[in-house]
């Protein structure tokens, strides 16, 4: 994914997340792998408020099965990360989110990652289709998101 | 440590910190380990910012010793947790930290931890007196906290 | 709590657990949190294996309503840190567990930690007599833990 | 990335990695972040212990400048997860490494990951050529990896 026009207004529903000490790694950055605790942090957070998901009895649940993430530059504590969300592939029971990370007040994101949720009936962990009420909270955050 | 008066008047310093949705384990609530990473976080951000502590070239640096923390109620994802500090114990070369933990807009705090750090001198691990910067910084928050 | 005479002999129901590149922070050590992700993984795989936890239906869990922890030394990765757990108390409806944290093949523990479960009905979250299948299971490890 | 005919034959430089508790979100499965913990620690064990990187004074390090994950199939605790890796793509400044997650005994892997490191000069944060040593280690993990 590049870094290029990625700037904030092609990303809606932000969420500030505080960089915690323990985020970084040895090398003095936040570690790789913390990145995904934003966008997963972001979006469930979205499903939460906007779609009124909740997890101890949704029927249905999201899976990731598949992930990425660009880095474009090292991220230090204490910053807070603006993490931007918006929906690049809505499909019947699966959705593509994409989720821009920008520190501080940095026009351009530091990270740019993805996921693929597929709805499972939780029980079985069968394939269902997307709940509606998710489906209609996330039909705004389709934004523009290049081409 | 008893939650009783543990009001927010008798810390300071308070840092909103945003949960994250891999803070919670399979019961559903945040794990128990997750508060250290709030207590942590919440001092260390005090001491970069109000004390300049600089992580990569500090001759000084802070270990912790001990810790703990008691739990009053669950907490779950997505809370903000506003982490107030007060210095409980202010040594010569070692400092109690003691760390508020509010949920949201709560009066009395979810969890109440607690860490000690003594001052090492970073090539050789020794202990070495409290820098005054950190101490100059750290008096102010000598605050309230019980009899 | 002191590392004297803490020796593998006192724990037991061993678990060795490697370290990640992400349990170190900043300073090149495995930061204080992790210590808990220890203590509880090596409680919580002897309930699972010994006891028959399961934390899909069990109808009663343990809530840690305190825990602590000292340091000794620094840990760095990789090592792998060998987890002996004791009973040091074992209540009607709490239990405090003991961890002690060995690196490699040392003789005393990096560290030594303990957390306190109290069992609640997971429905209601009312405190309940802890099931008889752990109670069976933990009684063997209340081994000698000093005076 | 597909996870047919991905048999631990085509993976090297196990590690078995023990899942902890606090790996699991909510939903009783392991969080998809944590998945990038063990491919991260595979990789880093592997430079630590065959190419000698020492982390407190090396010139060059590796900085993660891509990363992703295919997921298979949820994983829960207590389970040790088996990393193998190995060199998809070896430059002269960075490469790219795959790490199959293999649960206890299985003969597929639950997850499939990658990320590409690119060597800078610690310093200046500068790109350089990787040093000869990491070559070399590396190099035998070239293994068939399809087309």
């Amino acid at each position: 994914m590049a870094r290029d026009n990625e700037t904030r207004d092609r990303f809606g529903a932000f969420l500030p997340i505080q960089t915690r000490w323990a985020d970084m790694d040895s090398y003095g950055h936040v570690n790789n792998m913390v990145f995904y605790s934003y966008i997963d942090t972001a979006v469930t957070a979205f499903l939460v408020r906007e779609a009124g998901h909740d997890k101890d009895i949704a029927a249905a649940i999201g899976l990731v099965v598949e992930s990425g993430c660009s880095y474009f530059e090292p991220v230090a504590f204490p910053a807070v990360i603006h993490c931007g969300v918006r929906v690049a592939k809505l499909g019947r029971s699966s959705v593509r989110y994409e989720v821009g990370m920008f520190v501080d007040d940095a026009t351009l994101p530091a990270a740019l990652g993805f996921f693929v949720h597929v709805f499972v009936e939780r029980a079985s962990g069968r394939p269902m289709p997307m709940p509606d009420r998710i489906r209609a909270a996330l039909a705004p955050l389709q934004l523009i998101c290049g081409d």
